[in-house]
């Protein structure tokens, strides 16, 4: 087996892509700039098979992985960057500019985590949910006349940044000199952050903190501050254990 | 009317496009990126018409030059830019990776030149006849594996790069130090190197320097050769006018 690359640290995720010309030129788009890890979550059935058969559809459309929710999606990634056009919502991340965003999935591939580049479906782009599962959003700089792009060649131009910038050499870099770094590891995985909102919420519930009608308002900040936080593995397993406790004690 | 901007010198020429959802999506990435001339040569008719009249086409497409050749679609550039993959071929111009592209096109458009940026039929790109027009060639960094793009994405990606590295202001970019800069003129314009080309042709003709069998092959090389070297406008009529003066000579 060849050795993993930078490359094989970055899953591309399409969110319910209905036109199967868009998903084949996604593919396209992946393997003209070598990258091979597609996840498709909530593929309209007939939409999805057609795309996946056409003549010439590169290998990678048949290795794709489908899920049901883009939590399942994504929830082995330790960083995950949502797209789409900001003109007309105020987003609730910290949003980077295309030509920024190299470094930043450099240090965390480096440091051992995972990227998700996240594309909604063509008409309305990902969703306030959809982007609840961000770190953060990168914004392609478009026209602000015609500021939404096709989802192919949004593709495109994503993966030509960083195959220009950041993945440059196939290598994963070592950091230089780690006592240097101020962050030596890489984010919990956002499966692992899912499943620590689920136990602070048992624990809000149980403590009485969240009544029913704000319910959904508090799940969607708690998915949010976590992914601003950005916890390491080893920190979100320390919380973890200081909230199961709390859960344990408020149950009694 | 408003002042002209550094977009407004760049041309987006697609050679023989067939497919009309190519030719839209094309239009597409310009609105994105803030470009508004594009030119298309040797269009096949109806597919460009359909194109024009998509729902939702931008308004550029309506405003777009029709040529029969690309010699005419460029004459008033003095920067020809081809794209394409050169893997399967050895060109016969300078190559400049894409990320290295902005500093020319901004440095040309700030002594007043003017740049075209043409793209090639789907199938094929663009022919070595075509590319003999041009006075270097721009390569996208794709993987050796699959390194042929779809066209409106790799429209997308070139006016990406440009709009986010060379064109980031609006403005045409005044010349700091003149004194400084090597050359402070344009180029001339890819007419103007075409009427030159003609007339020393005939020179070479009437000279006898030119067989029958080699006019072809010495044509070719003789328009890469005035793209090479570059002339200004003042050097291209300087040397209009000394082998025009052959030419009666000749003639005579």
């Amino acid at each position: 087996m060849p050795a993993e690359t930078q490359r094989d640290r970055l899953d591309v995720v399409l969110v319910s892509p209905r036109n199967p010309l868009n998903i084949g030129t996604v593919a396209r788009a992946m393997a003209n700039f070598g990258f091979s890890r597609l996840a498709v979550v909530a593929a309209y059935a007939p939409h999805w098979r057609e795309a996946r058969s056409a003549v010439g559809a590169p290998e990678l459309l048949a290795a794709a992985r489908e899920t049901e929710t883009l939590t399942d999606a994504v929830k082995g990634c330790t960083l995950v960057v949502g797209t789409g056009t900001l003109t007309y919502r105020k987003p609730e991340q910290i949003v980077v500019q295309l030509p920024d965003l190299a470094p930043l999935l450099r240090g965390e591939i480096a440091r051992g985590g995972r990227v998700a580049l996240v594309f909604g479906p063509e008409k309305h782009g990902l969703s306030r949910e959809d982007l609840s599962w961000c770190h953060l959003l990168v914004e392609i700089p478009t026209d602000s006349r015609q500021p939404s792009m096709n989802l192919g060649q949004a593709v495109a131009v994503c993966l030509y940044e960083l195959a220009s910038r950041a993945f440059v050499s196939d290598e994963i870099p070592e950091i230089a000199d780690p006592g240097k770094e101020a962050r030596r590891e890489p984010m919990a995985e956002s499966g692992r952050l899912d499943l620590l909102a689920g136990v602070v919420e048992e624990a809000m519930i149980a403590a009485e903190y969240s009544p029913l009608p704000m319910r959904e308002a508090n799940r969607h900040d708690l998915r949010l501050m976590l992914r601003r936080l950005g916890p390491s593995e080893r920190d979100t397993r320390r919380i973890l254990g200081v909230f199961r406790r709390i859960l344990w004690r408020l149950k009694r």
